[in-house]
């Protein structure tokens, strides 16, 4: 979003805010001149498809997690067998869904404000989104059969078709667009700069459906270059200016992703992805104790002699396992909510560092089921278990990362308050290191004492959140006995200032 | 929230707002004064509890979806067979559910600030309140069993206990509280009152599970007063006010379950709740289809010859029913969109048949179970469509009652353009009876043509999109011709005149 286009939708914000006020404050003025119903803004409307493209996104998982590994196999092997194949298609799924969410964000960046005939063409949109999952299963269980990359060719075909629709009808009704457009002289350069970026995955994907007839085996290098060329390409382009500095882009360079120059991700969208991907990943833990966990009368009638609590002492571990996730999931949620607090704009890189942690958090029911599926101290439990860990520590990782990636444009990209130097600097490093390095910590600990790797593991997902309610001492500490060991005359004074300042609080009143 | 309460979360919004733009085009001023990180605007915290609540809500449909019918037997037995257990399920935790989340927005409307320590609290609640759905599972599969009863209200008593300390420790900090209490002199007056309501329902269900010992039957139905007594005081308070006109309600009443008086629910969780149960309803869809509906390679090798295309043309009702079912679930969710862009204010009684509305949209994927599940012309087949309809009136018809109840107080809940005589009114009314007059429809033309009854389901939801799409139209001529029936000299040029009115653009710039 561009600067400009940032304060065009604030204002939008802003007036409804003002407007819901003015309603309930003096219902019986009947302002009749602003805002005419048959334009609406578009809040709503997107917070509905990131709900939609976050579940999407997350929801393969299911296939993965609900694979049966048999007890007899090795796990590493039945792993493999699974990477090879269904997490594959989860990753697939979670880049490509992604890709389509940021191709979203980017129209609708165009597009500021919706009537009831962009609302239903979002609604097909979103329908043909929601079909991507399949034909990427289909895809990845019949790998020869070209029907698969057919069907996903269609879609996105299709797909691109509705938002040349979309564009076109929007800039019929130029009152749609955003501002910076709307005053534009040459709309009609942006409309077909817009729509050639809009053609440009369908046209790719048209000529991957021509060469599957011919040599397959080229269709799909076709689509791995949709999906992931602009994420290497905004790496390497990342990696350059930090290698050589800071090149002079020219406007058409940029133009080559995006609409408007300058734009960065919408924060908001980020976060309401990010709290859909969050929240499936919570409640598919639930979903699966509801369906699983529920004996059968006549089971515990036979088995337990009518006992019941008998017949739920067997499920135990899953119950330590399902509050042990959703611990886990609540507490990743909680420091991406710290974070994202002092984030001020989200830029494209930041975007990928989130993204690829989401997509590990998606990965977490998998670690759900595996933690609790094995009998007790068996090789496979030890596997588990650091499978386990590994997703904590790099959904944890790429947070961090996230956080690191922003501090090189600090100026532009965060609150001064988690700045280098800042008063929450340090403490916000704490929390976002804090998952990292328990994960590391009780990888290793699992590797010595084999033994006791479940038990670890738990003990690490369940005293975690109270790390968390004591961190702010622990850092408060850290930080005194620092200064205590390098320099202990000058800075007593000045922490018991800083101590005090923190405790001020925000106060609202000052009407 | 009260009418101040909304003017001081306005102003915070207005603040962050403010604050962001700022940040964004001078990203040089260091502001320190304003805002400091150890408190937060409590937004982002609502919409992912929001998110979570709503999908809890919802998931508990998928048990009653995946239980096998077996075609054998006649539909309308094996649907009794789930009435009496799962669909009580899903209805029991879908009310339950909504009841926590009022007491969620009733605690928020107190508090509008939060920390690191309320956040972690606020998790701790929302585990719990996933676990719910598994406790009623235990009751429905063993309601002679009083563990469900006691592990349900352990869950209530420890919900209360950790509400009790949100609210201490809030009130120990009392620049988090809202600004009526925040300045109030009698704040120890709030605090023992909204402790008193919070702890009302810990009670009853304390008192529950000692008597689940003695007579547990008694158990059940305390249960059910602690569900049920809400929605049924809401009516009957409702309906008695509707029969001999309002009644001068003492604040002592009001406030028996609400902590401010005049307290209407908040528009913007209402609006995120629906999201959440709209979005998980539409993925679900697509979940059963790449679960089930991916053939093996060995099938296909075997039964089909290899043919891809002939094994996945066994699976063509499924996408056609899956595709009906998208619509009706995007189009319901339109609707709702709609009517929510000219309401207000969100009272309590609209809230309740908002629920209702939701409970019947969460019903939808048993409908897709149902009707892509039987063989052609079966009686199963027709009953299946049947229960569909009904399941699609109800949630419509929920709509509509919404829209009624805020009429009768419309100078308060709705816009002027949708109010009795507004513009927008008849157009809005056609909007919110489509649905169900479709789905009466082909109720009452399944029974007459009991044959083509899948055909004529399917029709109906592939054109009912473009019925939308024309609506507009249609209602337009509708009210012209009636003009021309009824008063034909008067009103052809004014119906011009409004005609351009409508199109005159909303044009935010003034600058």
């Amino acid at each position: 979003m561009g600067e400009n286009d940032d304060g065009d939708i604030i204002e939008h914000h802003v007036e409804e805010e003002m407007e819901k006020r003015g309603a309930a404050s003096s219902a019986f003025v009947e302002n009749l001149t602003e805002a005419p119903s048959s334009t609406q803004s578009s809040h709503r409307l997107l917070a509905y498809s990131d709900a939609l493209i976050s579940i999407i996104a997350t929801v393969m998982i299911l296939p993965v997690a609900h694979t049966k590994v048999e007890n007899s196999e090795e796990l590493a092997e039945s792993v493999q067998l699974l990477l090879t194949k269904k997490i594959a298609v989860y990753l697939m799924t979670f880049l490509i869904v992604t890709v389509a969410w940021a191709a979203h964000i980017r129209l609708f960046q165009v597009i500021v404000r919706i009537d009831d005939c962009l609302a239903l063409l979002n609604l097909a949109c979103m329908m043909l989104i929601t079909f991507l999952p399949y034909t990427f299963s289909l895809m990845a269980t019949f790998p020869e059969h070209i029907l698969g990359i057919l069907l996903f060719c269609g879609c996105v075909m299709v797909l691109g078709l509705i938002q040349s629709l979309i564009v076109l009808y929007a800039f019929s009704r130029p009152f749609l667009l955003n501002e910076q457009i709307q005053i534009s002289e040459n709309q009609t350069f942006y409309k077909h700069h817009i729509l050639k970026v809009i053609m440009r995955v369908p046209i790719m994907c048209f000529f991957a459906s021509i060469f599957s007839f011919i040599f397959f085996q080229l269709s799909y290098v076709l689509l791995a270059i949709v999906i992931f060329l602009p994420y290497i390409s905004q790496s390497l382009k990342w990696c350059r200016n930090k290698a050589i500095g800071q090149v002079e882009e020219t406007p058409d360079s940029m133009m080559f992703y995006t609409y408007l120059p300058n734009e960065p991700l919408s924060k908001e969208r980020v976060e309401a992805f990010s709290d859909g991907v969050y929240a499936i990943v919570a409640t598919l833990l639930i979903l699966d104790i509801c369906e699983d966990n529920v004996p059968d009368p006549s089971v515990v009638q036979k088995q337990f002699g009518g006992s019941l609590v008998a017949a739920l002492r067997a499920y135990g571990p899953e119950y330590l396992a399902y509050f042990g996730s959703f611990a886990t999931v609540g507490l990743l949620w909680f420091v991406h909510h710290s974070l994202f607090l002092h984030v001020t704009k989200a830029t494209r890189v930041m975007g990928l560092m989130n993204t690829l942690s989401l997509a590990f958090v998606g990965g977490l029911p998998l670690a759900y089921q595996l933690t609790h599926e094995f009998p007790r101290n068996s090789r496979n439990e030890l596997e588990a278990v650091q499978i386990s860990c590994g997703i904590i520590f790099f959904a944890g990782i790429f947070q961090l990362a996230l956080w690191v990636v922003a501090l090189y444009n600090e100026r532009e990209t965060l609150h001064p308050y988690v700045r280098y130097g800042g008063r929450e600097h340090v403490f916000m490093l704490a929390k976002l290191a804090l998952y990292p390095c328990v994960a590391l910590g009780t990888f290793f600990l699992t590797c010595i004492l084999s033994k006791f790797s479940a038990d670890i593991f738990h003990v690490m997902e369940i005293t975690v959140p109270f790390a968390f309610l004591v961190l702010r001492l622990l850092v408060r500490g850290g930080l005194a006995l620092l200064r205590l060991l390098f320099c202990p005359d000058r800075n007593d004074m000045r922490s018991v200032v800083e101590e005090d300042e923190a405790r001020v609080p925000f106060n609202p009143l000052d009407t």
